[in-house]
């Protein structure tokens, strides 16, 4: 190691994620590998799998002061879940693997896999196997699932087309507004209807598998809003030289997240461009068919809002107003903050 | 949480896998869940997938001054690879799970992925996905590995019937055997063959792929010996009532493991026994097809040892000259030992 050795702190995790690309090689064609929200791997058979793994990290993204295990377990399987749902999948399996303070209480842990069984019954899916390991400081809890596309078959992140107009599920800045709650001292469940809501969607969110299944036929791109609405459009067209835009009075931000920023004293817009977490789905639509998407949506009970289109010029614009402004780049980098306590998504 | 609570370091490994398997829904008929080496996930469309994780810590399974980065990655997909084997399986795609320390070198990480490519080749898979968190005191290093089941479909670690034949693929004790000269201060690559040859079981273990596959169509069962013989075998014979009796002078033990145990002056039939990470073969197979097993293994390269024999009675028994002893339960388990270093396993 030489004295101008590059740090991992400084390469950050987009830079790490890149040189890890850079030294494998290249999956068999038909496969869509790293870069994706899950990976699909075609088999002989026929099908083919969809897989996603993602890692918690107590202190980088959950305190037990904040959550309780119930909810991490759920949680932890929710955000696999949400991958899945952003191709389009049906998830069938999971595994997790979990390393655990050997001080920590096992009623603890119990709770944990009580979340990971509730929320693994929600989305029809069964834990398969995994792995434990004792005798660390924080716990890990790597959870893997596996899935199978729809019908359609897997629908990747990129492929949307100018003149496509941008939708998405739900709500955004919501978990992002109950993080901010958190820090501010709010604690689960709160006193009040709107905190409680905003909370809930940091604590404890929901996959929109049903959506997503609904949605792939009818999209050119399916992502979710894991990394926030601005970096998921720039991954959404970073290929094919085009860009998007978006309107700020079209965002679906609501009342309980106005109220959050109200009390706090900021702009929600931000929490909704570069909050994260929120795990809504966006997809690019070709306009003709943004009202049977609408309609497909709204029938399992959720809003899809209309909120931009592409176009054939890179960069992601924001239309306010009478202006439109270029949208720099933000979002979420474990590294870079890694010490600043829970290094959440921050406008 | 109150004052008897009891603590994950005391609930143990299995306490905390039967409690987490305790908690969760049964899978669908046809699977094959937590308790084998790997999961196996019937597809609708025919075929299917196995499926496995393991999970290797810093200070608990591997340091840094005692392996090589690229080594280290290489060995985190051989173990897997290892689960893949014992379920006759063919590995196809790969997905890592990191958390590191934001002050350790990028070049270290690099090697790491280095070792994972590698061993990748080798195995004939490839990297699709991952995840990667920075901030944390120790270097998490989670696999996940995709296969799909040879042509006889998925072997099960039960189903053993008595008078099988015990066989197990090369060398038992070796991988003990580094670990413990790695304890005592020797350093790979060492400076004598002996050395150098159970120094590379410990760090660099071959999962045995081909051999699996090869096995899989004459087994009645068949493991990996991850966990070290006799804990193995108590699974093998966990349930219908069966045993198993082994003969200590048929054990392959090397002589470079002899040289090891010598040196340190311990008996190396303990490390074949219960040292663990040796990631050889164990397989059951009716008495007429031992000589078909063990010409398709020399195919390979490899030796297949002929070691024992399934009991209609429960236990394990060991055969040593005149007499024969009941073993007990030994091998590995990270929560007992977490603070004694690493807690790898130990007679």
């Amino acid at each position: 190691m030489t004295e101008n050795a590059v740090k991992v702190r400084e390469l950050g995790e987009q830079g790490l994620i890149a040189m890890i690309h850079r030294l494998q090689a290249q999956p068999p064609l038909g496969t869509i590998g790293i870069g994706d929200d899950a990976a699909y791997v075609p088999a002989p058979a026929g099908g083919g799998w969809l897989v996603t793994s993602d890692m918690l990290v107590e202190g980088i993204h959950f305190r037990f002061d904040w959550t309780d295990p119930e909810q991490l377990g759920d949680r932890a399987v929710a955000v696999n879940m949400s991958d899945i749902a952003a191709m389009g999948g049906v998830p069938r399996v999971a595994l997790t693997s979990i390393s655990i303070p050997g001080d920590y209480d096992s009623s603890r842990v119990e709770a944990i896999y009580r979340g990971v069984a509730r929320a693994l019954d929600r989305y029809h899916a069964v834990l398969v196997g995994g792995d434990t390991v004792g005798g660390v400081e924080r716990l890990v809890l790597d959870v893997t699932v596996l899935g199978e596309p729809g019908p359609a078959g897997p629908i990747a992140r990129r492929g949307a087309r100018p003149g496509d107009r941008l939708v998405v599920t739900g709500r955004l800045g919501a978990a992002y507004a109950g993080y901010r709650l958190l820090e501010a001292g709010h604690r689960w469940p709160g006193t009040s209807s709107w905190e409680r809501s905003v909370l809930r969607a940091q604590l404890s969110p929901e996959a929109r598998v049903a959506c997503g299944q609904l949605l792939a036929p009818l999209a050119h791109a399916l992502t979710d809003v894991s990394d926030g609405l601005q970096p998921e459009l720039q991954e959404l067209t970073r290929f094919g030289g085009i860009g998007a835009r978006i309107y700020a009075d079209r965002l679906p931000v609501d009342r309980a997240t106005r109220k959050a920023a109200a009390r706090l004293g900021e702009d929600p817009l931000d929490w909704a461009l570069f909050g994260g977490e929120d795990y809504e789905l966006l997809a690019a639509v070709p306009p003709s068919r943004v009202g049977e998407a609408q309609r497909r949506v709204a029938a399992e009970g959720f809003v899809l809002t209309e909120i931009g289109e592409i176009t054939d010029q890179p960069g992601i614009r924001l239309v306010r107003g009478e202006e439109e402004v270029k949208l720099d780049a933000g979002g979420f980098d474990h590294f870079r903050l890694e010490w600043a306590g829970l290094a959440a998504p921050r406008p």
